[in-house]
């Protein structure tokens, strides 16, 4: 290239502490993946890490924590319209990677999904307030004084991207929105290559004005030496090369400085046909169309992509052939922004280089049966300036060589072998060593379930493809931010996304253990056993903003009787023996006689602690983990005592959710029956 | 020593691949704790640690993975009833390490808690089958046919426990039940110096008979080379030192091989007295015995013990007093067999030498307040033979000195050091820069909610003691088997126990994706939208051996009528507004009028499906995620669907779980409410 087209494109900056600033020293020029051009430059050094983390830790923790998680998901919701409305110019710097208009929409867009799923999942999922309670109480002594709690609070530390090339926006928007949930201030070190979209994106996202100060900041330019101003609190997720990987996970801030690394790592994996898909069946189309999908999608680009391509021996040749033919039919390799383009190009020459170097390698194992890395037909390109290369499928005879389970080549290029029995299948799919993904696809049920549990085991997902599934299927190539993203081995043993469990890999968990009502003072819960007041006012009558964790009511005593049961039996129609048959109930082993519907129990409860008439409380909504602890025989006195347990005011909302512990008791202080009310309030009255 | 001592003493053996083998090579000679007389032998080589870890793989995990969770469950408790008979032996070898009775009684009935909680809770919280269901279901589509599940299933490889020498039967009960539990054989290598304990129960638990073959093996001897056989599948859950952690951590097989590793390190615990509780409070009484407690406890010798005590300054004075006068009156050192002794040896001479040293750089900092390391009283011991310590109290003048957070003085010592605000101990507990443990013992909720909130990202676990919790609580040092131990890190950011959480660390988390019918045939238990079949009997005629998932009863519909809303209204005497006033229940925002009461509904549904006559459904136990989706006004028409979702017999009862789905739709099939109805059924008729 020129001095002038150096001059003239634009920079990639860095945002660090509240200011952008250009590349200072060395760049490099960064060339448009289809045409060579160049369109950008980078700084080839690494920017100012450590001030970049002191701000994060100073300023972007505390602003974030100050928020609640609804606070936090309202504004992720927020910034997903704000990106989505301004989306266009993604598309068009999206071109420069060789990105056609699909692929683009897997990034672009499929990043701002995940912004909108987590928006929406923290309000419903989360709690209210700033700590996540993990699964039940534990009781720990026999007088209910002392009990455990698990809870999850956020690292004080700051949640370092380092990024792959192939998806800027996603692999980005994937990463920020647990952290950013879980109340920890992220800093984006996205792959060079591609890093101008990155910018881009990061750049409407400040101009938002949405994100609290020294939430989000971006280093562009090099890696090297950013793990050096890590620590204790900071975590780093890594995508990428596994030998990346490897060399970032032995770094001394990761093994001796108690930075918490994750990992997501390219992977061979695997896609099965079923021995029941024979040509003409539904799954037999589903899976040579999925194999065209991932070896196509991103020029093949994808770390999730299928590389190996699990086949009946018998069915190989045919699936070889239907291969050929889709690609024939459906692929059109060339400029990105070309019409009637279905597959576009590689990053970058040079990662042309290195998948012809890899195909290179699986040729010692097995031989090209589709696609010719010799010839292609290009639209509107050209072969030598742009970095093509065609869809290729291998044939290994012996499924066994270890090439074929070990070489990753990074584009469009899959390697078919053959199997002769599921288990002989599951066998050569552990090869992998650990995948991020695999899928059979299969209306078999028996096979589905051995391969699946068989394979289980190596890999972070797994997907089932049949006719049931495949309108609404989402493909094999495509996480979810509702599903893990991650596999063990090598894959990286990481884990991503998986909805609200992706937000938790940025908190710490905590074992509390203590009083309940130490317990309550710590988690804004109320805990069995914690003091209770009653309030002046029924609760009933009290709006969100007036009620307090721990207002009660206590209600009743009714005393139940036989008659109470006949007509409960008769009104609700459930006239089952144990409480109509006084013998047939007492042979049951668990009564004594006739008992007390369930149900009535519920029902009657209700009756005591409600208050009738129009006021903040606005329906119930649910009912939790209803336990039926001791029977109810006539004659026995129940009342109920009904405690404020948690108070969730909506972001969005004129009312919240307030949960009640409902606990029902006999004459003798016995529980007959334990259980959590769900309703709205208002918040105000 | 001489060498016919060295004849003498037994050897510590080996158990690989179903056989016993004394060491071969070189010896090491163990030295009792108190006296430094010989009591074993053991190898100073490496077992053959590739031949036990490929039994493991190819016979122990099969065999265990055979097995449901409950069956591996009930073989935890029956371990546990079979150690618990013949731990006598136990205590008679655990004074060699220098253990009083005490001491004795947490490593050795603490371990063999740890199995008998781990056999209730796999029994109770585990579902009946192999695979672990984790989190509800995520709809991934919008016509139902495509859903996404998270499952676990145990990992194909072998679990290794590298164990510390001061619980030998703990750390290795602890790491052993989880991973039995979760399906994954077991290699111990128990630290060498008090092998022999961690011997004797090997022997016993594999003379019970109980344990398949293969899940259980010991190498006694070197650690060297062990993780150099491992591979993707494996497990290396590491107690003991942050420097052989990280060494370990940086090992090829982890770094590279896909092994994953957990470490639990030792670390730098803090116990915090409230500027509340002043002499005189029960709080302050309780902090100088907990800190007594844990200076003295094992000699100190506790990874869990604390070393950092925070008092507030104007308190520094009155605490050293009242561990020098509580000393005083209750501790005697001597040998761990000797009557009134209450604090026993270090584990080695070499080991106090290692504690001398440390307080030596302690010392730079702090000055000894209370104990003189020069001056000992015994009992029934030699200072020159026997590794004794008196227990230690330093006090730092300057709390910001760094060897008061980074020295650990492994035995029974402790730093005071002075506070000014709760932030300012905040500040000084997170400078351990992750701790397994942290405790606040104070009164004042706000002094409680502000240190622990603020510390919990640094601590795996805290304690809060006060006058409530007091009687039941057990104490800063002792893990439990349901709560989580370990901690972020230089405590080695690993995570054990923690009830079935730790059983998932030996498992494998994969996202399913599929079709309803597709998922149901993976996991044993029924999805909506999976094909259902109604039986040719009522399925409540049907025993456990008979019902099948997927059986159902479609019933109704009923006609709610504006007389069944009054009449449930006066019955149950739930009048609520929504129920009983036309214009008030319309002006609600989510009705439109009088609705139906939703306890009504549920209890007509169970009119309507239940099957009245005496069979094998003996209870409805429970009721579990009930929401109410539609409102149900006079005149709807409700019907109910109600199928068999999962089960689960009891390995110990004639009789199991049933859970039900139940959906309750109305005239125009909207979803009207769903919930899990919960019921006891008999295995036969």
């Amino acid at each position: 290239m020129t001095a002038t087209a150096v001059r003239d494109v634009a920079t990639v900056d860095s945002f660090i502490a509240g200011r952008w600033s250009a590349p200072g020293g060395e760049t490099a020029t960064l060339l448009h993946a289809a045409t060579s051009e160049p369109v950008a430059r980078i700084a080839a050094t690494t920017p100012d890490a450590a001030t970049a983390a002191e701000h994060a830790r100073r300023v972007g923790g505390p602003a974030l924590r100050a928020l609640t998680f609804h606070q936090r998901a309202l504004l992720l919701k927020q910034l997903a319209q704000h990106l989505d409305a301004r989306k266009d110019h993604f598309y068009d710097l999206s071109t420069w990677t060789g990105a056609t208009r699909r692929d683009s929409l897997i990034d672009i867009d499929g990043g701002i999904g995940v912004l909108f799923t987590y928006g929406s999942k923290g309000r419903r999922e989360l709690p209210g307030g700033t700590v996540y309670l993990d699964g039940p109480t534990e009781p720990l002594g026999r007088g209910g004084q002392f009990l455990g709690q698990h809870v999850y609070t956020p690292r004080h530390g700051v949640a370092v991207q380092i990024n792959a090339f192939n998806f800027p926006v996603w692999g980005m928007l994937e990463k920020l929105a647990p952290a950013f949930l879980a109340g920890v201030p992220t800093i984006v070190k996205p792959a060079s290559q591609t890093a101008y979209l990155a910018e881009a994106v990061v750049r409407e996202a400040l101009e938002s004005g949405l994100l609290p100060e020294g939430s989000l900041q971006l280093l562009a330019g090099s890696a090297r030496g950013v793990l050096d101003v890590l620590g204790d609190q900071d975590l780093v997720a890594f995508t990428g090369s596994a030998s990346t990987a490897n060399s970032l996970r032995s770094h001394r801030a990761v093994l001796e400085g108690g930075v918490r690394f994750t990992s997501e790592a390219d992977s061979l994996n695997f896609s099965l046909l079923g021995p029941d898909a024979v040509p003409g069946t539904a799954e037999f189309d589903l899976f040579v169309r999925q194999l065209v999908t991932e070896m196509t999608a991103k020029a093949g680009q994808k770390c999730t992509a299928i590389r190996r391509a699990l086949v009946p021996v018998e069915l190989l040749g045919a699936v070889s052939e239907a291969v050929e033919a889709r690609i024939a039919e459906k692929v059109r390799v060339g400029h990105p922004g070309a019409d009637g383009v279905t597959m576009g190009a590689l990053v970058s020459l040079q990662q042309r280089e290195e998948v012809r170097a890899r195909v290179g390698d699986l040729q010692r194992a097995a031989r090209i049966v589709v696609g010719d890395p010799t010839r292609m037909e290009l639209v509107d390109a050209d072969a030598e300036r742009g970095a093509f290369l065609p869809p290729m499928l291998l044939l290994a005879e012996d499924a066994g060589r270890p090439e074929v389970h070990e070489v990753e080549a990074f584009g469009p290029v899959s390697t078919l072998l053959g199997y002769r029995s599921t288990a002989e299948a599951v066998e050569l799919a552990a090869r992998g060593k650990g995948s991020l993904v695999g899928s059979v696809v299969s209306a078999d049920t028996d096979v589905v379930r051995d391969v699946v549990l068989g394979v289980a085991p190596w890999h972070g997902r797994v997907l089932v493809l049949d006719r049931d599934s495949a309108k609404e299927s989402t493909g094999h190539g495509s996480p979810l931010p509702h599903l893990t993203h991650g596999g063990p081995g090598r894959a990286g043993d990481g884990e991503e996304l998986g909805g609200i469990r992706g937000v938790l890999h940025y908190m710490q968990r905590t074992a509390l253990q203590g009083s309940p009502r130490a317990l309550s003072a710590v988690t804004g819960t109320w805990f069995p056993g914690a003091p209770r007041s009653t309030p002046q006012e029924h609760p009933f009558r009290l709006s969100l903003a007036e009620l307090s964790v721990g207002d009660c009511v206590e209600a009743g005593p009714r005393t139940v009787t036989l008659e109470d049961i006949e007509h409960f039996a008769d009104f609700s129609g459930d006239r089952f023996y144990a409480h109509m048959d006084q013998e047939a109930a007492a042979a049951n082993p668990f009564f004594e006689g006739r008992v007390a519907h369930g149900y009535f129990l519920v029902s009657m409860a209700a009756g005591l602690f409600v208050q009738p008439d129009p006021g903040p409380v606005l329906a119930n909504y649910g009912l939790e983990d209803l336990r039926f602890l001791t029977p109810v025989y006539p004659g026995d006195q129940v009342r109920v005592q009904l405690t404020a347990k948690s108070i969730a005011p909506r972001v969005d909302a004129d009312y919240g959710e307030v949960r009640w512990d409902a606990r029902l008791l006999n004459q003798r202080d016995e529980l007959v029956a334990t259980y959590d009310v769900l309703t709205l309030v208002a918040k105000t009255r």
